[in-house]
């Protein structure tokens, strides 16, 4: 998607110009190899598009676009200690290359910096931007306590997954597209609508990396192919196919996900109870009934439908992407 | 300190008050355990006594006085992890009643709530409290990676040492005078000086600290004796016997904070040095030198000498505390 390498471009050079140089280096490296691994960087983009749609000035947004990013980074860097992950965006994650106490101080460091990013606004609007962007913090650590929580539940219910990731991933996803909006000074009920938008489309973003988890291109995705089942990971496609199994798969999937470590057996055992049931086509399924529901926002929002264009192109981008 | 205790009441009852009861108890229980810990409260105390000093309204100072400590606990809910501390204010510390990955994230989510805490100002007051507070977030992680640092450092020189404890311990002290003044709208000269006022308090208080620590009555002070010798800290006293030590003490000393562990005689060893070259007494010499220096800061206060009458007093029970 063209449109979306201009803005990627704008958040680089942004990043790279906010490359943080003072001592001591040992707080701050850290921080500049994650923010320079890359990824997709959409959570600031769509900050800079949300703040476009409205005739914002996108110099303004900016600085808390990246904000954004810096606590999207903040979260994966202790959320990596926590899951005990090894590789983030095909690269060392922080705890590996450093060590875990740089990865929990450099965390906090870059979570006060994502706040301060939105310093250059001027006082009603910092505040306004930063009470959302503070609720949404709170959201996502709470979305992180409840996928820690998974791993002690046998049983998850649709509605809890779809709390947790609302909270892990949704909300800041609809933090930024609200906050973009609220920098151009949109009306309540399109700053509202924009939010709902981000939500559902953050909900519908989150299944589909579940889903490319176990059926994506391995090499597209750039993690362990079907890391979730290897860490017993509670996804979308598990909590269908415990609503879908008869007695035997029940047993199967309990079974192994109690097992640990790397086990070639486990991966394709599972794999074999999700295909009977045929939870990925469901999880799709899922996937355009949420992407419907943002579209659906998206109609409400009283701009030009030519301008919202750029918007239902990345909702269906989700819906064809392989990583 | 019986005006201490007036203001130490409106805190507790505040942080009872402000008890987060929503859910998961999982992410917020370790929160409520911390902050029921008690300790000694300084820091949220002199932000309400700031204020009342320049006839602010109390009332208002409230919660930005519990937002700062609960970044003061937040700090050590994580720092406890990477000092692998077992113990704080006499009782089990988070991590190790709950586990390490509940302190890293309910600490992240207790330094949000701690900025959450000023929410209530009005946004030109907001944004200035929040500007401040976040600098000094900044400057406490950087004191912490300074600390850290140390682990490897066979040498610290009284510079280094003195900037690490302004990071880690000072700099949270001045920023709770200067937003208790911030909230009484004091004006700039004023300002500046509340601000350099608990700098120079805060050297003296973690100066104090040191010397306790090695010196002080291990009933009131709460923790293990020496405990920073036990897990060789390079304390003021480390830092000032490596300054005065001879060939064969400077040998002793590295020698025994090479050693790890439990271990009486290296105690004793360390303590023989520190008394040969009377660091204790040193130690409360610069304690003194730096009391002196928020006294002069506190002279230049442009407030009626009488109102200021506490604050010289809580200056001097630094100086006579035992704990």
């Amino acid at each position: 998607m063209h449109f979306l390498d201009n803005y990627r471009s704008i958040i680089r050079d942004a990043i790279n110009k906010h490359n943080l140089t003072n001592p001591p280096h040992q707080l701050y490296d850290p921080i500049n190899y994650i923010l320079t691994l890359g990824g997709k960087q959409l959570r600031p983009i769509i900050l800079l598009m949300s703040c476009e749609l409205f005739d914002g000035n996108i110099e303004k947004a900016i600085k808390p676009a990246l904000g954004i990013e810096y606590f999207h980074n903040f979260s994966l860097m202790h959320d990596d200690i926590m899951d005990k992950a090894t590789l983030r965006r095909a690269q060392e994650t922080v705890h590996v290359k450093y060590n875990e106490n740089t990865a929990i101080l450099s965390g906090d460091a870059l979570m006060v910096i994502s706040f301060q990013m939105l310093e250059d606004l001027e006082p009603h609007l910092f505040k306004k931007c930063f009470c959302l962007f503070s609720q949404t913090a709170l959201e996502v650590c709470e979305g992180q306590q409840y996928d820690m929580n998974f791993e002690k539940q046998q049983i998850v219910s649709f509605e809890e997954y779809i709390n947790m990731i609302t909270g892990k991933t949704a909300v800041l996803c609809a933090c930024a597209f609200k906050m973009g909006a609220l920098i151009a000074e949109a009306e309540p009920d399109d700053l509202k609508n924009m939010y709902e938008f981000g939500r559902s489309l953050g909900i519908a973003f989150q299944l589909m990396d579940d889903y490319l988890d176990v059926f994506g291109n391995q090499k597209t995705v750039g993690k362990k192919h079907a890391g979730d089942i290897v860490e017993n990971k509670k996804t979308i496609l598990y909590v269908l196919a415990q609503q879908k199994a008869d007695e035997v798969q029940k047993h199967k999937l309990n079974y192994w996900y109690t097992i640990t470590g790397e086990n070639e057996n486990k991966v394709n055992e599972v794999l074999a109870v999700f295909n009977e049931l045929n939870v990925g086509d469901s999880c799709l399924e899922l996937v355009k009934a949420y992407s419907d529901q943002a579209k659906n926002y998206l109609n409400k929002i009283r701009v030009d439908t030519n301008k919202k264009h750029t918007f239902y192109e990345l909702v269906d981008y989700l819906l064809v992407r392989e990583s």
